[in-house]
């Protein structure tokens, strides 16, 4: 495979040269970053920024337990499958951060300053974002995919993804505080069209695909670590009380689900006993189910409603509608994103817009101007004039009814999800370029191609089973007394 | 095991749908995380809240420290046990989940306002404060009881939880920042009651009741991330220098717990050794031994000291008296949750006591009033009026002296002691009926009977173990093609 | 080994009393976390402290996130040696509690108060990066030292990293915000120097130096939280707009150097395979190399830059010169300490050089007196005067100019580095008395000595390979029926 060598190597920094070209080119500080913006020079009395309360202080601890959910959550969930351990951690590690250079681009971009793209606090906030919903579509064709295929999807994926999201809050004027139409579902139906276009029989029932009891525990790790963190993901981008509203009800919605999950899994499963692959995803499927009405006055009960809802759908999903998928529709989803990431989201979609239509200036008062900014009366009126004057951060907006704006809502998940088919299929058909070297049967969900394995784990793992027979040995041969074993053993 | 299939699902269910409907009935957002309440829909000028300045911000970071205890802390900590990796991350995780529900509920019945709960970030912090004392109770049964009963238990138990610490804190007005006394020696003695009433010979010295090289290791996730929040849990609810202080000691009290750990350890072993049991678990002495006090002027070398004591404590525990207990006292404590909860738990109500017998106004400042509400002077006394002059936030109290106040904090270590192991026994008594199918002596401390297990176990981890006769297979033939080759493989 | 069990005990134990004693004498609390400090009990308006404004909260979030790379962080990453994994995680655990308290002493006796050694949430903060120098340190001669050598050169490496970084800091007032010449390069070179002194030639390419898949997986929890948590090292200490532009300059740092690794990994591997040593160590150079200039206006791009060139270096380094280093220069680098924290960060020290030497006001605005303290004009002088007028927090300098303050930053690295050498050999040739129970090889790179194995263990790891007669058991028999066993089967 001395193809590979250059061939990793040559993308992966000529995608970096160009984002460093295009940094120096275009990326520069917010103010509350810029030693050189007068304001830091200057004390709040004299007109300059509270160093107490920069604007990192409000966003840091949010921000860090978002980022601890794309590197640990996302990269140790994925690490169930058994010989794909390094696979899942490392490249899940490479593509996100891969992704977070990119998507401060091509989101920036779309949100140009005076011609210039302004990074702050909220920037990597957003760009962690952005990293989810590519390691979302990851996980619809983990261990099926080279490295490079990874690289490339992720690189097409943003582009698409950063567009849609900015037709969907810019012209669609939805609200999704919790990304759930824009991120989960997005990269959820990507990943699935992706999936479905490099479909091969020899994918599904494959001997590799599968936890072992270690393999599981450390998948637990990115589980427990999500379902933690998920109050952050659902209320970063929100202010004041709606942040904590959002805090509210993705932690019930996460604990209700995480209780019916187990509940649903005993139910499907033969003897009564809990599947690990339920515990380990449909118990986070309330975050995503919530995510767009996380900020809405949902109550409590809602937010349990809304989670114990996800979790059965979920843990269905991954009981009749993944193999529904493999076997009839030829879609062979690895992770099962689909039931993590694209129903909920769905559901999560449809859900705001009922929350949405339903949603009274009685109810939340001027929050209500400020949760659906295209609710806001229309510049100049006198509406906005008489809110303005009781809470002047409302700004001028298209005066729509609860009804409309829930319609703008079902509309931004309709074309969130057909954008994600079509893009994906579309990206499916550049992954299936000879180029990009799409692994064999024998090279799927297995690290030996990608990484230098450990030697000893060729006795360790395959050794003792070589010795009794029970199999032809997994790992290649490292050295020649391991072929020779191999040789000697083979049945 | 038919049986369990609907048992489980329908005890989970049913808890969730009777949460829903008390939640509909009962539960509201705190004018901080409402909408509707008007002060989110005005300007700070104009009486609003400061959206910049809400709650949650205070209380977050901390509180998310304390989340990742209960989840990944608790959860990874238990994993030690060699076949219960997925009971043990895997239960505590439904377990906490259950209770988050659970105890808002009935910490909300016990402080309703005008006839309603209400919830904000403070609300969550408290219900995962709930959260640890079931999970250590869960210690004490951990491997030797159903998920059943595991579930009705948390039940049970956050009932009286709740009674006896608002008993506490409200009738007593004894303080414990920390928990040390109201969850951390409450759960203990709960979980070791119960323990005792479940008692069987068949639990000791079971072969399956041990931990290999990795579970080791995955049990030391759980530990250093307890380790780390620790000074969050006992700092959580303090404000000002009172939190800070707690953060101070907490962090020294565990530093040196660590550290004398080691050395006991060292002293207690054949050889010199150290026991990764005690590195595990008796490292955390120092952060329950210091709860009660740990917003207390107990200074920094006192709280090195706290920590110390708790260290030898908490590995002579481990050492001789777990031990001690399950044969002479027939109280069989998988995780030796007396050594890490109990006994530093009373400990630390007892240092407590000491530090509450010698503070003095002198010391303190008026921050003896806020510490120990009850020390402040009687409503409508000029001393209270002097006090407040300069202090508004202190409120009436009962103008007990330190000795008075100390009386009490001892009172209410030994009323939560006794009433722990009172309904910890009757739980154990009701934890006794069949219906919740307490699992036999080869179900003890395994996996095999709750959960689904990878097939691939099979082989891994007894394959070749059977090839060259060891002991007979663990895993139950999952396939036909598994069956046959254990019976072709058994010697 | 009996005499290894007196000998810990009694050594933790002496240094305990004396920290206790030490702390009793000069250790208080600082008056933002001191009950008996008049303003904490008088209101802001009468000239109290505001307990909302704790400086608590505005370090604690960052605090804990150092907090965890130390415990975490360093103690995963060094789990990836097989046969080592308690030693890793659990002497990581016992050297970092331990300096904890010894650098709070040691870094207070160089910054008295009236006498005494005053302790806040930064106190805590700095200890914890003194913990990250010895750990640096220890990642240099893991598996080739006792815990009781360990514990000598944390107790005697901390006096010189202290001494060090206030010479740096006060005399050169050279700036370091990430500590990557103080900290890292220290730490690196003390470790190398001390290797170097101790090398003996049994310790190359030992059979138990090496991972296997697990621990290989195990270690990547610790690489990824630090990669995570870095921006937070970096910043911590920095106020305001220099705080939030190191957040950013350390994320986009890590971020490009997270996909140079692999890229240049690939390159310089068999068969374009990637390394895992590379991915768990390399990714985290730019972290290091942007350390010193992380809070300076090195613009994302440069950030980009400094991270990319961190890879290649680092990468580079694992892959020939640590090789080179033991072969030729007879220094074995366990862990690769020279390729993570040395390289790295003398490259920081001189990046943070040449970006002092062109930092002009004009770019920086009165922020250049601020992170350059000794460019501030000196006492007295019209230009201070006209400064302090629109930045009363910008304090007397020395007038420096910017070539000069860069001609100081290379002196501070230069010594700094040097310092560590000589010292670092000083406390090599004291690691050598045999009092310290130097391990033999047999004894190196494996928990053997020094903790109780689970007993299973001697069964699964090497049970079934000693059915088939691949190698010798690598556990000592525990039990008279594993001697049986061993003798049984050897080859």
């Amino acid at each position: 495979m001395a193809w590979r060598r250059g061939k990793l190597t040559a993308i992966l920094l000529i995608f970096e040269v160009v984002f460093i070209v295009l940094f120096g080119i275009l990326v520069v500080y917010d103010d509350q970053a810029n030693a050189t913006a007068t304001q830091n020079s200057l004390t709040p009395a004299q007109g300059g920024a509270d160093a107490d309360n920069n604007v990192l202080r409000a966003y840091y601890p949010m921000f860090q337990d978002v980022h601890v959910m794309m590197f640990i959550g996302f990269g140790f969930l994925m690490t169930f499958l058994k010989k794909y351990g390094f696979g899942s951690v490392g490249f899940n590690f490479l593509v996100a951060a891969f992704v977070l250079q990119w998507a401060t681009l091509m989101s920036g971009f779309l949100h140009l300053h005076h011609g210039k793209i302004v990074v702050d606090i909220t920037t990597l906030l957003t760009s962690d974002f952005a990293a989810a919903a590519v390691l979302i579509s990851m996980g619809a064709v983990l261990g099926k995919v080279s490295h490079i295929q990874l690289i490339i999807m992720a690189f097409v994926e943003i582009i698409f993804f950063s567009i849609n999201e900015w037709v969907g809050l810019t012209f669609f004027k939805a609200v999704d505080v919790g990304g759930s139409m824009f991120v989960h579902a997005f990269g959820a139906y990507f990943g699935l069209a992706v999936a479905r276009v490099l479909y091969r029989e020899d994918m599904v029932g494959h001997s590799k695909e599968g936890s072992n009891y270690h393999s599981d525990i450390f998948a637990m790790i990115g589980t427990v670590f999500l379902w933690l963190f998920w109050p952050s993901f659902n209320a970063a981008l929100a202010p004041g009380d709606d942040q904590h509203r959002a805090v509210i009800n993705t932690y019930f919605s996460l604990a209700a689900c995480a209780v019916v999950t187990f509940a649903i899994s005993s139910a499907v499963e033969k003897d009564g006993k809990v599947n690990m692959v339920h515990v380990q995803n449909a118990t986070l499927a309330g975050g995503v189910a919530i995510g767009t009405s996380a900020d809405m006055m949902v109550h409590p009960w809602g937010a349990l409603l809304i989670g114990s809802i996800a979790a059965v759908l979920s843990v269905v999903g991954y009981s009749y509608i993944t193999p529904f998928m493999a076997d009839k529709l030829k879609i062979h989803d690895t992770c099962g994103v689909n039931n993590l990431h694209g129903m909920p989201g769905v559901l999560a979609g449809i859900i705001g817009a009922i929350v949405a239509a339903v949603a009274s200036p009685a109810q939340y008062g001027n929050s209500v101007y400020q949760i659906f900014p295209a609710r806001a009366p229309i510049e100049n009126s006198t509406e906005l004039a008489t809110i303005q004057a009781a809470f002047p951060a409302i700004e001028a907006g298209n005066g729509r009814s609860a009804g409309l704006q829930a319609g703008f809502q079902m509309a931004a998940l309709i074309v969130s999800v057909l954008v994600a088919l079509v893009t994906g299929a579309l990206t499916g058909l550049l992954l299936r370029l000879p180029i990009w070297d799409q692994p064999e049967k024998d090279s799927m969900y297995e690290d030996e191609d990608y990484w230098e394995i450990p030697e000893e784990e060729a006795v360790d793992m395959n050794g003792s089973l070589e010795g009794v027979g029970h199999k032809k040995p997994d790992s290649r041969a490292r050295t020649e007394s391991d072929t020779n074993n191999e040789q000697d053993t083979k049945v």
